[in-house]
């Protein structure tokens, strides 16, 4: 737990017709969610959006000065529907130019380079890529934006090389209890305990009810510890059922 | 397949700290892309957004007038937390009203209604209720809004009970090929079969790498069977690798 006592924001743009079409399963988000969590950075928001260049641009250009970070997946391969760059340098109005550290690593790696190197070397101008343990996919920044892979493993090494320079917030902290009763009949404590615990978010999740047998998690999320504890504590104490 | 020719856009909303905060994999993206795809609905965005009303009224307002039909999922339970109906009614000025048809669903199951249940049994004004196959849990509508539960079964059903009743759009046929190459190679020759069947969507999937052995899936897709065959047919004939 560090920071200035609030957790930062961010917001997600996974970048994917083959995720809108059914055919593959989104994993990004769970993985995002808890490794940015882990430094106190919460998911706000995630937008799973067409490799269309318009949507690109407007997703990130909404959600870059919503959250202190967006980031987004997918899109930067070497083929023609990967329009990530592009599409984010015209929303930005900046030019896409290549990056003598990427090429410098892939003349390295490749010798002579062919057109799709030099294309997957390309960053926005002012911003700057980040190494990452995959040498030849390292991740593009600018601004508070970062450009990560499609590639579940790689976008996952893009990040933890990301994490080290994205600033600290407060991590949330969470406690949950499991209920054998359904919903309904907690509904009226929980939201009186609820108003009284303002600093604590208070989640309720039923669970699929399976012949009759009702249950029901409730999550306590909170910054302080202190002010987790209270509401915990107040909620065991309560006469439920 | 069948409408006229076009395919109609879908937007979806899921409303869900859980699933921001990594607790909970979403499992309706996928479900969603698939069923509505069957009749020439396409997903064109997806939302994941927390239980928190602005977020909900924004996202359900931006996207009511993008596509043919928005979809939400999840907040419409008995507790302080779903905040589903609420949230939408105080975007679109719309009176959150109780429900004749649920109410006496409610009662016949029931009998006497507790403050949950009559919460339960609100839909939004000059909107109705869709009665589905698990007759505590209708879908809500209003306009082009359907507003459906966040348990992936129930949600299910009342999608189930939601598709006859929407417009058909053109299915969109999709076939694909697999290549013993990585992306990089087949990237010029994909560019320009693109170019020239502007008709059809092709994107290309590379796999995982495994020690040195690249696979690449290419997806071709469109409403028009001729014009999938004549792309597919051309790239049959390239050379590639």
């Amino acid at each position: 737990m560090s920071g200035d006592g609030e957790s930062l924001w961010a917001g997600l743009v996974v970048i994917g017709d083959e995720v809108l079409s059914g055919r593959t399963q989104d994993v990004h988000v769970s993985w995002f969610a808890r490794h940015l969590g882990e430094r106190g950075i919460r998911l706000g928001e995630v937008r799973v959006i067409r490799d269309d260049p318009g949507e690109i641009g407007a997703a990130v250009e909404a959600l870059r000065f919503r959250y202190a970070y967006v980031f987004t997946t997918g899109g930067i391969g070497p083929t023609h529907d990967d329009r990530t760059i592009d599409a984010i340098g015209a929303a930005l109005g900046v030019a896409v130019v290549e990056d003598e550290l990427i090429l410098s690593a892939f003349r390295e790696r490749f010798g002579e380079l062919t057109a799709e190197r030099r294309r997957m070397s390309r960053i926005l101008e002012g911003g700057r890529s980040v190494p990452c343990s995959l040498a030849t996919a390292p991740a593009i920044c600018w601004g508070n934006i970062y450009i990560l892979a499609g590639f579940p493993r790689v976008a996952r090494e893009q990040l933890r090389a990301v994490l080290p320079e994205l600033r600290r917030g407060a991590v949330v902290l969470s406690e949950s209890r499991s209920l054998m009763l359904g919903e309904s009949r907690i509904a009226g404590p929980l939201s009186e305990l609820s108003g009284r615990h303002p600093g604590v978010e208070i989640g309720s999740y039923p669970m699929e009810p399976e012949a009759g047998v009702y249950e029901t998690v409730v999550v306590f999320r909170s910054v302080s510890e202190d002010l987790l504890r209270a509401a915990v504590g107040e909620f065991d104490g309560l006469q439920l059922g």
